[in-house]
């Protein structure tokens, strides 16, 4: 039988990512997880008709609900809807949700379940690359406002993810790209090494060769794994994992969550935090040119969307949840492997590392 | 200073609960509890001409919300308007939420406050003598679903319980009784002892003396305590305190949650459950007797509201939370003072038993 790639320790909870082939059509696997007979399956119509056949193959009788695709349906209204659904089919405190999609679906199906009769059992079987290396790990479920990105959520962690590389063979192209903001980003802020590992495959990472994928998976799991156990509720070190994601949320945000992926979003912010880090004195012109250069071969060196300011996107990070005492905290880097919390950051520097991006 | 009646110990986590008077204008109280400039004041209309006045006399500056009196909004369409408020004020993740009011306001409130960005801290200020012994600790918020009381909710601790006894001068009867019939629960389920203290007093209960309050709260303080540090998401051990709630959460659904409090709606719960723990065999007619005397005794033996009927109750019961693997989970006596789970009841036992209340 597969043996857990990773086991996540969180507070007084564990549990395992398993990551490989064949894993959504493993029965001796499944037969762990499902324990009740009132199951919903929680997928969108891209994902759907993919997967949904080999996971009917293994599951008994199942609940399904296929939402619209999008970042713009990770609202409290789809939220609302499972609730009707699990309502309308009596479903009980030991119901379980399986979340098979990206983050949004994960998102989606785990905020559901985190507060379903306060709480109920929860599978995550993440089919992008970011959401195999991120969001499907660590709890976080939320959905978001127009007013910012994830603002009502809550923790809640899944009794496994289930992260099968197979379901990467259809990710579009631009779907990769964004997951591999994400990892590029464990090198930049956790280890130089992986970072150099990466550089050194350069073009080759949006490739989808499997070896590839269960090591670049596999470690961010990992690195993952290490942050959330050494914080769970996000009170120190788990905000490291937000490089970046500041900046993103805003540009985001600004955008209504329209015509941008997450990851997408993400690799602008890394960038821009990056200025940012040369400008506080911590990183150097030779480290900005490798940051430049990876996220260039992964086709992420993206500019600022046109339609936004610098500006703007200061005041809409004022929103986010990384605010702390009323002080703004970002994420900088002290050097490629190592990331450092920076408060209160001069607002005309900010401006600058922004604009920096700026077409 | 005012040392805590009681500690709570959930998890990781630990809070005092403080039991006495004059604690709302306590100063060096709540020093230690405002440690943020973001608060937000949930109340509702009936609470706020009283307690806010001395309220604001020790806050400094405030955001409020006004909510109208009633269970019938305690329901997700408040949280919204509560999520709105803290996004125009652009609410931080280390802003504080303060309950000022009884178990409706502290369950929205709560839930408010455990899902806006993932969880914020809360100060819970219960104003009835129910949520002082009950519902203000313990971790449990959640709002109501046409389809059932609590459907959507989270464990969510707050910093602290300030029960101030004072507000209790103002509470009308009614809500006096409602409160007493989670006392005598937890003599029925916990201490016979208690139970004892609570007959030699009978009549007099009801007679808001500060004593017999005092004494009344601080103790069932300590009998929820105690469940919630063996059992705090009610896995087991904490299921005792739904004695008499499945019934009558099933009741308050089929009325709509109006026109009955939730302590009535328990104390017809309480009494239907010890029916039927007579006729599974536990309790004997002298040991009914006894828990019809001291109910009547303080206005709480009342019927099953005429507009319904057993069996709609026992259809109703169906989508309660304390369903498990499928099979209905009923709480009865044992004795006095001693409960016992029970699972997978025989029907027409639970429908007779039912029926036992009807004029």
């Amino acid at each position: 039988m597969v043996e857990p790639a990773v086991t996540v320790y969180a507070g007084d909870q564990q549990y395992p990512v398993y990551v490989g082939r064949n894993l959504l059509t493993d029965r001796a696997l499944w037969e762990q997880y499902i324990t009740t007979a009132q199951v919903l399956v929680v997928t969108n119509d891209q994902v759907a008709p993919l997967y949904l056949p080999p996971l009917k193959s293994v599951l008994g009788t199942f609940v399904l609900e296929v939402l619209p695709d999008g970042e713009e349906y990770k609202t409290l209204s789809s939220v609302q809807r499972l609730y009707e659904t699990m309502l309308t089919h009596q479903f009980h405190r030991d119901a379980l949700v399986i979340a098979l999609g990206g983050g949004v679906i994960g998102d989606i199906a785990g905020f559901t379940a985190a507060t379903y009769q306060r709480g109920i059992s929860l599978l995550q079987l993440p089919t992008t690359l970011l959401a195999q290396v991120d969001s499907a790990l660590g709890g976080k479920t939320a959905v978001n406002h127009l007013a910012g990105k994830n603002m009502i959520g809550a923790f809640h962690h899944p009794q496994a993810v289930l992260a099968d590389v197979q379901c990467l063979d259809s990710l579009p192209a631009r779907q990769v790209r964004a997951g591999l903001a994400e990892i590029i980003k464990y090198g930049l802020i956790m280890d130089a090494h992986f970072y150099s590992w990466l550089e050194d495959r350069g073009g080759q990472l949006l490739a989808q060769e499997y070896d590839i994928l269960h090591t670049m998976i596999t470690k961010s799991c990992c690195y993952k794994a290490k942050v959330i156990a050494q914080d769970e509720k996000e009170a120190g070190q788990r905000g490291l994992l937000n490089f970046g994601h500041t900046f993103g949320h805003a540009i985001e945000a600004l955008l209504d969550y329209r015509g941008i992926l997450h990851g997408e979003a993400v690799a602008i912010g890394m960038m821009i935090a990056t200025y940012l880090s040369q400008t506080m004195g911590w990183l150097n012109a030779d480290d900005v040119a490798r940051v430049k250069k990876l996220l260039a071969s992964c086709d992420l060196l993206l500019p600022l969307p046109p339609e936004i300011t610098p500006v703007q996107v200061w005041e809409a990070m004022k929103i986010d949840k990384k605010i702390w005492r009323g002080t703004q905290r970002l994420i900088l880097l002290r050097s490629i492997g190592e990331a450092v919390m920076c408060d209160a950051p001069p607002k005309e520097q900010v401006i600058s590392a922004i604009a920096e991006m700026q077409v």
